[in-house]
C-alpha cells in the first residue's frame, strides 16, 4: 500500500511559501503504518492538476491533498478532481448551510464567491470544517481513495484528526501501530547529549532512538512498533525509563512541550507564582508562558520595560543604578527581578536585559550580551549570556527567553535533582 | 518553458525531515524567469525514481534534483538517471581525483564506497563540489536538461550558484528578469478583497496579480517581467499605484512586513509613542512590536496583566469596575488602555482583555470573546471581537493581537485616509 501527498498552490511551487503540510501528513500516516512514497506540489493550473492527479491515482492507493479549496478563481482542486473522476460538480446543501452558519457566527456577510466552496464532485462525501469555510472532500477515484483538505495548516490538521483518520480506520488502511515519543531537553549542546546517548542511538537498536535539535532544544525521538498502540507503547517503556534516569534534570517535556511547559508544570506542582520583567526579549517570555492554557494561577503577569524610564517607574529600579551601570548590567537585571516580584506579589521574579541588535552594541556591551536576573526565597542571582554579535535579533531574543525560562525551571526542581 | 524540482530521500518522503531545497531552488529559478511548475519528493527506491523521472522529463524542459548522490546503497540518483537515459554508468577520473583530494585535505582515509560517487551516466558532465564529496551531474535526457545536486543544503546552494546558474545562462534558459512584490493588507476578509480586486487578479492580466491569505493578513502578489530587472520594476508601477490607491488604509507593508510593521512605521512618522496592556494576548503584542529593530523610541513598553490583581496594582483599574463588569468587558478594556498610557507616559494606550480558552468561557462570555481598548488624544474607545469558540487558543491570541495592532495603526493614519 503506497500513499501520495499533493500540495496545491502557486505560492508553494514558486517558492514564495514553504509547504509544511506534506511533511505533517506523512508523519501522521507513518504513525499508523501507511508508507508515503511520493509528495507532489502543483500550481493553480487546471490541466497540470488533472495530469498530476492521473499520475498519482496510478501509483498510490491513498492520495491526500491540501490546498486549492478556497473561494477564489485560483482554487481548482474541486474542478480538477471532478474532471479526473469524470463526474460533474454538484452543490452540497449541508456544506452550504455550514458555510452560511460560519459567516453568521462571525457576524459577517457571506460573499457570493464562497458559495463555490459548497460544490463537490458528484458522489463525493463532504468533510465538515469546524474552523474554516472550506469543506474537505472524500471520494474513491478508480482504485484510489482520495482526501482533499484545506491548505491552512490548523484547519488541515483538525480535519485530518477528526475526519480523515476515522475514515482510514474504517477503510481498513490502518494495520500496524507506530508510536513516536519525543523527549525534549534543554541546557546542553547536541554533541554533548549525543555523546551520552551513543548506546541509545546505535543503528539497529529496538526501539529506534533518533536525536534532533531545534532552537537549542535537543530531542530524543523513540519509535515503537506493534500490532496495537498499547503493544507499541509497552515495548518502548524500558527505553523511556532509561532516558529519564540518565537525562532527568535536562528534560523539559514531551512532544511539542518546550522549556516554558517544563517551567509551568513545576510552578503547578510546587504551587509557586512567577512574574517577569523583560527588556530585550520584549514580551516573548510572557508570550511563551501564556501560550500555555491555564497558567493564570501561577503567572500573575509581567512588565515589558523597554524604555529606561519604564524600569524606574514600573519596576522601581533606582535611577542611580541605571546611570552607574547602564541598563544592560547584572545590577539592573537583579533590580528588575526583585522589582517585578514585589509589584506582582509573586514568589519568583525573573528578568532579562540585553542587547538584541542589530544596532545598539558597543565594544564593552556587544550585540548578544544579555543578563538574566532571578529572585527566589534563597535570594537574588544574575547570569550572563554571550549569544554572539553574529546572531540575528530573533535568535538572540529566542535564546535569551529560553535560557531565562530554563533557569527558573531548574530553580524549582526538587533540590536533589537540580544538584545532580 | 516549465521546470520541475525533485527532492530525493526516505527521510523527506516519510516526513522525518522537511525539504527546504525545493523552495530555495524554485525561488532562485523564478528570479531569472524560469517558472517552476512541479515539485516531486521521492524515497530511495530505484523503480519509483525511474518512473517519476519519466513523468518529469515528459512535462518539464528543466529538471533540477537534490539528494541521492551520497556514497551509500540508498543513494540511487546516478543509477536511476542512467537507466532513464538508457546509458551505462562510467567512472569519471576528474571526479575521482577530486573525491580523493577532499579526503586527503580532511586527513581521513577514503572509504571504498566513496568511489561510487565518481560514477556518472555516460555522456554526463560532472559538476565539481568544492565543499563535499558528491559531484553533481549535468546532462540532457531527451528534450530535458537535467541537473543533479547534493541534498545537503549548503552544498546544494553553492553548486547551484557556481555551476548550475552559469550553465543555464549558456543554454539560453535565462532570458527574462522576474520581480515579485507582495503587498500585505489587514482588516478585511479574503473574499471581500478579492471581490474588489477582480480586475487585478483576472487571468491573463499583465502584470499578473495573485491573492493569498496568511493568518488573516491578505496579500496581493504582483509579478513583473522584463528584459532587465529595472524594466520589470517599471512595468509593475502602474499596478502598484492602483493597489495603493484602492486599498490604501488596509495596506500594512510589503514583503515580510505585517501589521506590527505598519504600526511602527506610523509611530515613527508621527513621532508618537504607544504603550500596551495585555491580558489574554499575554505579551504577544509587545513581542510582535519588539521583534522589529529600533522601536525603543516609540515603544516604552507594556504590562502583561494576567491576574486581576495586576490590573488593579499595575494599571490602576478600579477594583469596583472589575467586580461590576468582570475582567472581560469594555469598561475594563478602557481602564487598562488609559492606565497603561498614564503609567508609561505614552501618547497612545492599547489594551486587550478576553477569553483565549480553551477553558474559562461561559454562556455570556464565551471563548473567543475579546475586548480591545484604545486611548488617543481624541479619547478612549473600545471594540468587541467575536473570534469564535471553535478557534484554538493560539489563533484567538494571534487574531486579537493583529486586530489590536491594526486598530492603533488606523488611528495613526492621516485623517483623510483613515476615514476613506
Amino acid at each position: 500500500m503506497k500513499a501520495e501527498i499533493i500540495a496545491i498552490g502557486n505560492e508553494l511551487v514558486s517558492g514564495q511559501s514553504l509547504d509544511t503540510n506534506s511533511q505533517w501528513l506523512s508523519r501522521e500516516l507513518g504513525r499508523i503504518g501507511i508508507a508515503v512514497r511520493f509528495h507532489t506540489t502543483l500550481g493553480d493550473d487546471l490541466q497540470e492538476n488533472v495530469d498530476a492527479f492521473h499520475v498519482a491515482f496510478n501509483r498510490a492507493e491513498l492520495v491526500l491533498m491540501s490546498g486549492g479549496l478556497g473561494p477564489t478563481q485560483d482554487d481548482l482542486t474541486r474542478e480538477a478532481l471532478a474532471h479526473v473522476a469524470g463526474v460533474p460538480l454538484v452543490e452540497d446543501a449541508v456544506s452550504l448551510a455550514a458555510i452560511e452558519a460560519m459567516f453568521a457566527r462571525r457576524n459577517r456577510p457571506m460573499a457570493p464567491r464562497n458559495r463555490v466552496q459548497a460544490f463537490l464532485p458528484e458522489g463525493a462525501e463532504a468533510l465538515p470544517n469546524r474552523v474554516g469555510t472550506a469543506p474537505g472532500i472524500w471520494m474513491r477515484v478508480g482504485p484510489s481513495l482520495v482526501g482533499c483538505l484545506p491548505g491552512v495548516p490548523h484547519e488541515m490538521r483538525l480535519m485530518y484528526d477528526e475526519q480523515v483518520l476515522p475514515r482510514l480506520r474504517q477503510a481498513g488502511f490502518v494495520t500496524r501501530a507506530i508510536v513516536q515519543r519525543k523527549i525534549n531537553m534543554f541546557g546542553k549542546g547536541e554533541s554533548d547529549i549525543e555523546a551520552e546517548a551513543m548506546d541509545l542511538t546505535a543503528r539497529g537498536r529496538v526501539p529506534e532512538v533518533g536525536i534532533t535539535a531545534h532552537e537549542a532544544t535537543i530531542s530524543l525521538r523513540v519509535v515503537g512498533e506493534g500490532a496495537t498502540e498499547d503493544e507499541a507503547r509497552r515495548m518502548m517503556e524500558p527505553t523511556i525509563a532509561l532516558i529519564n534516569e540518565r537525562f532527568g534534570p535536562l528534560i523539559v517535556g514531551e512532544g511539542k512541550e518546550d522549556v516554558a511547559d517544563g517551567l509551568v508544570k513545576l510552578l503547578a506542582s510546587t504551587g509557586k507564582t512567577l512574574a517577569t520583567a523583560e527588556s530585550c526579549t520584549g514580551g516573548l517570555i510572557a508570550h511563551l508562558i501564556t501560550a500555555i492554557p491555564g497558567v493564570s494561577a501561577y503567572y500573575p503577569g509581567g512588565v515589558v520595560s523597554y524604555a529606561n524610564e519604564a524600569k524606574v517607574q514600573l519596576l522601581g529600579v533606582p535611577r542611580e543604578l541605571l546611570e552607574a551601570h547602564g541598563a544592560v548590567s547584572p545590577e539592573v537585571a537583579a533590580a528588575m527581578a526583585v522589582g517585578v516580584r514585589d509589584r506582582f506579589g509573586a514568589d519568583l521574579g525573573l528578568s532579562v536585559t540585553g542587547v538584541a541588535g542589530p544596532t545598539g552594541g558597543s565594544p564593552e556591551k556587544p550585540v548578544g550580551l544579555v543578563y538574566l536576573g532571578l529572585v527566589t526565597d534563597k535570594g537574588v542571582e544574575t547570569r550572563r549570556l554571550d549569544i554572539g554579535p553574529e546572531q540575528p535579533r530573533e535568535v538572540i531574543q529566542q535564546r535569551s527567553a529560553k535560557h531565562a525560562l530554563n533557569w527558573a525551571r531548574i530553580a524549582l526542581l526538587p533540590r536533589a535533582t537540580s544538584e545532580a
